[in-house]
């Protein structure tokens, strides 16, 4: 068969698997599977050999090539169908059809509302905060003294709106790395915080016409608000066990824009399916429309190496943003958006009138942050507190509230504990009795207009309209946010989640 | 007579003239007249005695009296007029009519350009930037290892719009001893940088119905850009050597506000003239409209103490805005407003959608910076620095080309120098030529829409039109950043200048 791996064997001359650079045999391979699939060497339907012929050409262990199967697949460049195989995805390849662009540009209807930013005090489990008693303070001053060394005296002055080029290249280099993102520095736009990016890209798709973009049936509220502000609708897509239910973008050209959380769903903590990652990007590319992927947590898996990021399927149809306000602190102000090619200039514009790019020396000291090592260092630190808090909330519900399961991947800062129908609200009362800040997963619900009535009843008080459910299969639960209390303070907040859970169930 | 001070003597128990307090006997003579002006207990019109009688009625040298009424002369508090005395300005009581608010607010257009920063490179006369070189690099780390030993953990977090409240109040503080505000820590707006104040300003009064905004006839073009695409009309007010003609102002109820640089008009270098900071202050009150003072280089002024902020005169009717761009770097991203009570929370609201405060560490150690002196300790060691290069500037040309004068009071970062009619675009040119990159007066301008025929004429442009100005007696220029070169380089730039003004001349 002309599609099979056989004729483009990797030990062969047409197929160069380079697995020299940066990371173990396992990341080297997948680096060299995705850019053989990315540059059309291997063809979309092109069959994989079986993982154990392969590892026996390459020399490698047969679980470093199964793994590396099993991640592309994971991100969407690969398919594995019983029966068929290992194959190539269809859409893998990238096409380069630019974004569409309409000129007209309609003005923005004035935001009104402030977001809403829940409490992170000390007794919350409330879910969107690391644990602020970790920023590294020693290792943050210690780059920002190397940086202050190093910067030459134009960095004072007025900058770039793309943000200063340190902090680009040395993003470009962990993005690629850590994440999977295809990132040049010149497609990266520095931004005060996830909020400051989306609210540009919005800004933006609606400057080019964009009417109406999709977003997940349970998010947060105030992300829906800053879209609304810059004059588009949202849509929500149904979030199930496999994410975003991104078969609903199918056919839909009325939507410009889809915003996902692919990597750990938020708040429900499951991964966007392959499948859905493709469709996702097929739908981007017929109808030209953008994905917007909130790259929140990435950097937090605990069950294995993070699945990579959405945007490496295809850069022109991805914006990526990624932030250091969970692997760092909120306070910083630090974010960023790697952006397809026609975008750049336009969000860079968007942003010198009036909103500027976040101060330099934090920019500086996060530049060096990166590239002595220290923030990778640091994420080791907090995957490691992260993990075992997570382990112990596992351990201690299962010792003590065995009837509540924890929910979503072995992720992030967050997890779901599913509770039996109609406690959720009880639960989250109990909590607040105890002084336990806690949200249910209904506040992050995002109900179809039609359901919510004549859409005047937002999410929050939507508790009446439960019994017509979009989402069946999502039953009742807490979102736990256990990154949030400091150190000291976990085992406290536990125990009194415990006590509350016990009244209930 | 009933209005005369003999009736209510400092000495006598109807006023108390409290001399204590931080500053020296002149600073708090002053500050106790302003007292007892803004509390009423000097009535408007009331007549002050004589110089000679205060002093030695309190005991003081006559020079400290004096300067202490020129002083408050000067700040708009009081009147001299030749014949009548010094007496209480008739506005300087301050009514407390609030703000008009109209509900009504239509979707600003999106804006399309970005701002226009000019080039501060290494050969650069550019006014707009302060030494980068003389970033006080030592001193700021080491108010970051102070501010980052005793910061709280949830200063790491999502933070207030308004801004951490350790910076909130350490500027009240500052800026009521240095400016002469009144700031309420609850008054102030922390921004990321002047124009997200502006910007954000500007959005608000549009939000409440404002449609246009009076600004100077020369100033900056990407302000006037902030304001338009905040969906704001300007008008010019013609700028001479008292500073704006704030008469311009008189009945425009078709006003919402004013931009003004009250201490030190941008470029051309004057004061605004205590009669025309009245008359601003008294168009407020009568139309409901609200002053925006840019204080720019308020902390600059070589000749004399700095005369105090407009924003003094009257608190409600005065939006104040402050920035670190000019006194430590503008990389910071850091800048403050103080706004009238009922501007706050609209103010605040509009910066949380989608636009953050700068960086909690930089907000931190600017804080630390201020309480511990080492701001005041920056700004004299500048002070100095910048007298000294005007100085040198004026005594160069003096003696190499005495036909050309410097104008504007000595104060700030620039100069402007007078030209022979006609001879300012050859100068810019020569300049180039030379490689010195310097901009001309007519760079600045900002004509009337009849002046530019149809409105279509950008201030870059003008030239066509210089037969018919606005400003007559407001001559061909050059506006030269002197605080603009490095250290080392300033007597390089000063040679080249020399040379292209030698050529001309």
């Amino acid at each position: 068969m002309a599609d099979e791996w056989a004729n483009s064997s990797p030990g062969g001359s047409d197929l160069h698997l380079d697995l020299s650079g940066p990371g173990g045999v396992r990341a080297s391979l997948i680096r060299a599977l995705r850019d053989a699939v990315r540059s059309g060497r291997l063809a979309p339907g092109t069959r994989l050999p079986p993982s154990r012929s392969l590892a026996t050409d390459l020399g490698l262990a047969r679980n470093t090539v199964a793994d590396a199967y099993g991640e592309l697949v994971a991100e969407g460049w690969l398919t594995a169908r019983q029966g068929s195989g290992t194959r190539v995805a269809e859409r893998a390849a990238q096409r380069t059809t630019p974004p569409r662009s309409r000129p007209t540009a309609r003005p923005a209807p004035a935001p009104r509302t402030p977001p809403r930013r829940p409490n992170h005090g000390p007794n919350s489990l409330y879910a969107g905060s690391p644990d602020l008693s970790s920023f590294p303070r020693a290792a943050w001053l210690a780059a920002a003294r190397r940086a202050m060394a190093t910067a030459p005296n134009e960095a004072f002055g007025y900058g770039d709106p793309l943000g200063r080029i340190e902090l680009r290249r040395a993003l470009a280099d962990y993005l690629a790395r850590a994440r999977g993102v295809r990132a040049d520095p010149e497609r990266i736009v520095v931004c005060a915080g996830f909020i400051q990016g989306l609210s540009l890209l919005s800004r933006v798709l609606r400057r080019n016409g964009a009417r109406r973009l999709a977003v997940e049936s349970y998010g947060l509220d105030f992300h829906r608000d800053l879209i609304t502000a810059e004059g588009l609708r949202t849509t929500p897509l149904t979030v199930d066990h496999h994410g975003a239910s991104t078969s609903m973008l199918s056919g839909r050209k009325d939507l410009s824009a889809v915003l996902l959380t692919p990597a750990h769903q938020f708040p429900t903590g499951v991964p966007l399916h392959p499948d859905r990652r493709a469709a996702a990007v097929d739908w981007a590319r017929s109808t030209g429309g953008l994905i917007l992927e909130d790259d929140y947590d990435g950097e937090f898996r605990y069950d294995r190496q993070p699945v990579g990021a959405l945007q490496g399927l295809d850069p022109e149809r991805v914006a990526y943003l990624g932030t250091a306000s969970k692997s760092l602190a909120p306070g910083l102000r630090l974010a960023w958006t790697v952006l397809p090619a026609p975008l750049v200039e336009q969000v860079a514009a968007a942003k010198s009138a009036g909103e500027r790019h976040p101060g330099v020396l934090d920019q500086l000291t996060l530049a060096e942050f990166i590239t002595s090592g220290a923030y990778d260092g640091h994420l080791r630190a907090m995957r490691l507190r992260y993990r075992r808090r997570r382990d112990r909330l596992v351990a201690v519900l299962a010792e003590r509230v065995p009837t509540v399961r924890v929910s979503g991947i072995a992720a992030g800062l967050h997890a779901v504990l599913r509770l039996p129908p109609g406690t959720e609200r009880e639960a989250v009362r109990g909590a607040e009795w105890l002084g336990l800040a806690v949200q249910g997963l209904d506040h992050f619900r995002y109900p179809y207009p039609e359901e919510a009535g004549a859409g005047a009843i937002r999410p929050q008080a939507a508790h009446a309209i439960h019994s017509v459910q979009a989402v069946p299969d999502i039953p009742d639960g807490l979102v736990i946010g256990y990154g949030t209390p400091a150190e000291h303070a976990f085992a406290g907040t536990l125990e009194t989640l415990c006590e509350v859970l016990q009244a209930i169930v």
